[in-house]
């Protein structure tokens, strides 16, 4: 199998499926795609991809090509596909604990981020769109640390790193950009620091991407 | 195994589950939260969901307790415990089609008509709740009327009912309720005809739910 991610730099839901890549060891082609420059809605993306999203995952195997979109549903097929070393517990009931942590940024925080959302209210409420995103990820983070906060170890779900850690990191990320104060959510932020020291965390992070502007011009 | 959903009549993403339990054939007891009377932020409500979401499915099993929340991590961990009548297909890559059709309603469209989103927007921005709803609607749908015309067969992956199916449904009863001309989704409204004869989508529609006001009053 030989794997092409089109993705973005600073696209959260990007850099998740980046850290399941670098986690299972699976090499892969970096194929940018420039969201403020709106390659997105590229004819070539569209084909993939008919709501315009990254990730794209693009997966040549025996002659044909697959395209997978959705981060969890990336995520769950490199799961199913590479599973070791894992990303999900192995019982039912820890699995139903990672996925709700995970989901929880995936479809209660992030969406109010991403940069089409942004651009409606930048649009309807000029100079609010900041105060939008920190509210939503406040909010959902303030959640998150007491659903996290019911649970031991170095990581999200125990001592292993789990989807829950994929989805944190970067919503983490996202919280600074817009000024939420973090430091109300200290379980969060221990288990930030304990993904950062692994090799798989640091080699996704936005800034060491490609396709990353050099740090004047970020 | 006992089950208690805690969930909301009109509520999209309860609504998912309660097919999901009836095409399983698993009996379970409603519970009712009304999030119009602002029941999910109340204590016992929040102490089985920090974030006072709805659905909650509770399950007794063995003396313990179980608390199940996020739709997708409900289901996924129904589809695991209960794997009949299956609710995904058996292959890798087509269950990353069905993940994908139904993280693109459950990620990026639902989201932005839930109600504390909507109260955000009435609050900002007086009387265009309905338009922004509508607009991420409809900007959603397009993206999956053309995903799901990629596949051929009844429902949206061939002649099965799966996870994406379950998504659907909700998501185009949102759009009528916002007022989205649904007739530029032929392909959807197709799936959503086959859906609705079956036993377990007619069951959990929300005017059917011991917690639904009588007609007249919706």
């Amino acid at each position: 199998m030989t794997f092409r991610l089109h993705g973005y730099w600073r696209s959260s839901s990007t850099w998740r499926v980046r850290i399941g890549l670098h986690w299972k060891g699976i090499p892969f082609e970096h194929r940018p795609v420039n969201l403020l420059a709106g390659e997105q809605r590229r004819e070539e993306h569209l084909a993939r991809s008919p709501m315009g999203h990254v990730p794209l995952l693009e997966v040549e195997e025996g002659g044909r090509t697959l395209h997978l979109a959705q981060s969890m549903a990336i995520l769950e097929w490199l799961e199913e596909r590479v599973p070791s070393p894992p990303l999900l517990p192995a019982d039912p009931d820890g699995r139903a604990r990672v996925r709700r942590l995970a989901e929880h940024v995936n479809s209660s925080i992030q969406p109010f981020q991403n940069a089409v959302t942004l651009a409606w209210i930048r649009e309807r409420l000029p100079g609010q769109e900041r105060e939008w995103a920190a509210h939503w990820i406040a909010r959902g983070l303030a959640a998150l640390e007491a659903e996290a906060s019911r649970g031991v170890g170095r990581f999200s779900h125990g001592d292993a790193v789990t989807l829950a850690d994929l989805y944190l990191v970067p919503q983490l990320h996202g919280g600074r950009r817009f000024g939420v104060d973090l430091s109300r959510f200290p379980r969060l932020l221990a288990i930030e620091a304990a993904c950062r020291e692994l090799p798989a965390f640091r080699l996704s992070e936005p800034e060491a991407q490609p396709d990353a502007p050099p740090p004047g011009s970020r």
